[in-house]
């Protein structure tokens, strides 16, 4: 296994991750009900061994894939999941070497991240039996999540692959991500936790997916890099053309702290981290929620630039609030040019409407086709980039009469799906403050039309700026 | 009917809503399938008159409570809701007038709002017919949500009555408000929707929620107030002894000129209102959603002063995140005091796991009583104010094998519940990220032991030292 990319980059060379066929899951026990085993063996589809010195019967688990060490099974194993005591993680790590294995899982802690002298040096030494022959997520790491394939930690993780790769040290952050970000239409192509990163670490997992045919988005959780490897980084992010969004935990001086405990990362001083993410052009987030959230809009919409909004509300009360936020993030909520304003002037007739932008539909938003009529004109401006909408999703019930409900509610799906029609993004915003069930089933129907859905403005607004700026940043590079 | 108050404050006297015991809806049509008439009758228990000069029957409605003319009802009308055409309104004033109603909502629109010289004049006429013998919400507003009363404008409004008065001139912010908060577990005392505020405005109103007895916080959304109001304003503001939580919109320019259609409000200068609000410790805040949650927090915790909050996590990568938008409010991550940290270090002995705030529970979390022995020792410390957490909900499922399921779910809101023991807030975030069967089962189970739940860390954090800074004021007045 060799180092490869431009000349004198220090990058491990991952390609091979996309053709793992074969997994050997080491020490999953009784005590903990076979937990790695079973959650590995849930969606794979090429053979799964468990590795166990005293095991031979494991409940639903065909016996013949049972090996008491590694060396004894038969065929190959590419990916091996290692889930042993510390003190046993050494002599693994040489099986695995001579079995060949080519990507572990050192789910182990108590290495650096322990803190001790002891824990630093184990992990060393975990290095050094590696002989760089094998390559390792962790220790201390949760390893990889790989829905395409079927490899995944735990239960019940989803099982649509997409195209979005995560890269996080923080298996916790992993395990939220995976378990909920299909609730706001997003499928992981990859998720890599790489913990205490002694083998495998950002820089190199980053460039596997800048250059994965299978990735077009990158999200990272990141604590802090080794210095050494900053000089790689930046060869990474030179050659890299996808978008990277990151957020950087550690920034305060007590979270600083707290990632060293965490994954003994140094997260470095904030304004440096902050010239240098800004230098390198990467979409920097504040929270897990807004990461997700962003990586869901540039997948809907690509990169875009929206300078000037069109403000659509059903309450003028609530459309004056997103007109606030949204001018104090620097995007302008124009006048419609006189063409199109003429065009929405005789559309809006009824009392408490609103045909200047903000739009107020009021109660014409319960005639049949208003919301499709009104958003295709506002979009037909060249003057306007994308739109935005509240939509109380009790509006579309029964309860309040709109003609036949199914016409109608299709109908304002639809007219939200003119976003793709013309290339501009349409942002809706269905409050959570909505009653729940009439929210999730818009929601879904929303998902399927690649539409992303929001349910506060403070959610989504400091998002649209910061594609904007990417997208500005791209064109200066 | 007279002005009260202190001495030259001109404030109308409301009190009798709460004494509000028959109502008539004058102009609900068969056109509208007397849609008002029906959302007053469906949870009022006093009798409910339908007025219409044309209609005899009415599906599902005592024929011997309709009437042609107001004044045709026997008995007396205290409240009555006004939906005829504009041309219909001042005759219908009149009537109301001799029947000797109280309140009056408008809801008929097209007067100031619609920013004619008509429209302008038409209100004036109003104020005049009305001869300040009759209280009147609107022209363009939805009047009273009282639910103690059962009086309600729209269908399937909830029907707990609570503590919390919102105003705001918008009747679709009140919508979205009144369908929605009852998610988070807030519930109203009155809501009102003055619309236009030709005869009771924000003034009288916030008056009115500041002396009444059903009443303990005040919500409020405005756009804007008549200059000659100022000094009244300034008068109940003086007066008044309980939290204000307010939404200013019409904030940006933009904003401001969609507030002036939207219900004729001259929004005034942003600098100015926000000197305003801090010299009258009013707690302001950016969104619809900021506000529910604000008041959520202060109905749950009454005013609190967190300098210095404990930080508790099963993923350290989120309590690194937690942290770091902490500390950028302002608000410390302390160290535990010498004594505390002792326990805490013997309790927490697996690895990954740190003792130390930020907490990281790791694998301990799924051990039975960990986070209700933690939880306790933490709130013990004397210098610890609260204590803020990330609760993914699916490591509350059995999918974990976390022993009992029941019990251990049970132990995790008991844990929660310590916040009322030690009078210190806790706040669960439990990410919307997670899967929402399971978000929805802890967050009722949460909301009947009055712990708030949020979903975002952005969502919550900001909201903290607004109300730390409000006590702070408050102990300067």
């Amino acid at each position: 296994m060799f180092e490869v990319g431009p000349r004198e980059l220090k990058i491990k060379d991952l390609s091979f991750i996309n053709n793992i066929s074969s997994i050997a899951i080491i020490g999953s026990s009784k005590k903990r009900d076979y937990f790695f085993l079973k959650n590995h063996a849930q969606y794979f589809k090429g053979p799964v061994y468990a590795v166990h010195p005293k095991v031979e019967n494991i409940p639903n688990f065909d016996k013949n894939y049972i090996f008491p060490a590694l060396e004894d099974i038969p065929g190959e194993v590419d990916f091996a999941f290692i889930a042993v005591p510390p003190s046993q993680v050494l002599k693994t790590i040489d099986s695995c070497v001579r079995k060949k294995v080519k990507l572990v899982t050192v789910f182990t802690s108590e290495f650096s991240d322990s803190g001790t002298e002891e824990g630093i040096a184990l992990e060393e030494e975990l290095l050094e039996r590696a002989q760089n022959k094998i390559r390792i997520l962790g220790p201390n790491g949760m390893g990889l999540f790989y829905p395409k394939k079927g490899i995944a930690w735990r239960p019940q993780f989803p099982t649509t692959p997409g195209n979005i790769g995560f890269i996080a040290q923080s298996g916790g952050i992993c395990n939220i991500a995976i378990y909920g970000a299909n609730n706001i239409g997003i499928n992981f192509s990859k998720v890599f936790s790489f913990g205490n990163g002694a083998d495998l670490d950002f820089v190199d997992l980053l460039y596997f997916l800048s250059n994965d045919p299978e990735t077009d988005i990158i999200l990272c959780y990141l604590e802090g890099i080794n210095e050494r490897r900053i000089e790689d980084l930046k060869s990474v992010l030179n050659q890299n053309q996808k978008p990277i969004i990151l957020l950087k935990g550690g920034k305060s001086k007590t979270g600083s702290i707290a990632a060293k405990t965490h994954t003994a990362s140094i997260s470095g001083d904030k304004r440096l981290w902050d010239a240098f993410l800004k230098q390198y052009n990467i979409i920097q987030v504040k929270s897990l929620e807004q990461l997700l959230h962003t990586a869901r809009l540039i997948d809907c919409y690509g990169i875009f630039n929206l300078n000037n909004l069109a403000v659509f509300s059903i309450s003028g009360g609530y459309g004056v609030i997103l007109v606030d936020l949204i001018e104090k993030k620097g995007i302008n909520v124009p006048p419609f040019s006189p063409k199109i304003q003429k065009r929405l002037d005789s559309k809006l007739l009824l009392p408490g409407t609103s045909s200047k932008n903000p739009l107020d539909l009021a109660a014409q938003f319960f005639t049949e086709n208003a919301t499709y009529e009104i958003i295709e004109i506002a979009l037909s401006d060249d003057n306007i980039d994308g739109l935005i909408l509240d939509l109380p999703s009790f509006y579309l019930t029964t309860v309040f009469k709109t003609q036949d409900n199914q016409t109608f509610e299709t109908n304002i799906i639809d007219a939200l799906s003119l976003a793709h029609k013309y290339n501009k993004p349409i942002i809706p915003i269905i409050q959570r403050l909505n009653r729940s069930e009439e929210r999730e089933r818009i929601l879904k129907k929303l998902i399927d039309r690649d539409i992303p859905v929001f349910g506060d403005p403070l959610e989504i607004i400091p998002l649209l700026s910061k594609i904007s700026n990417y997208k500005k940043r791209l064109n200066l590079l």
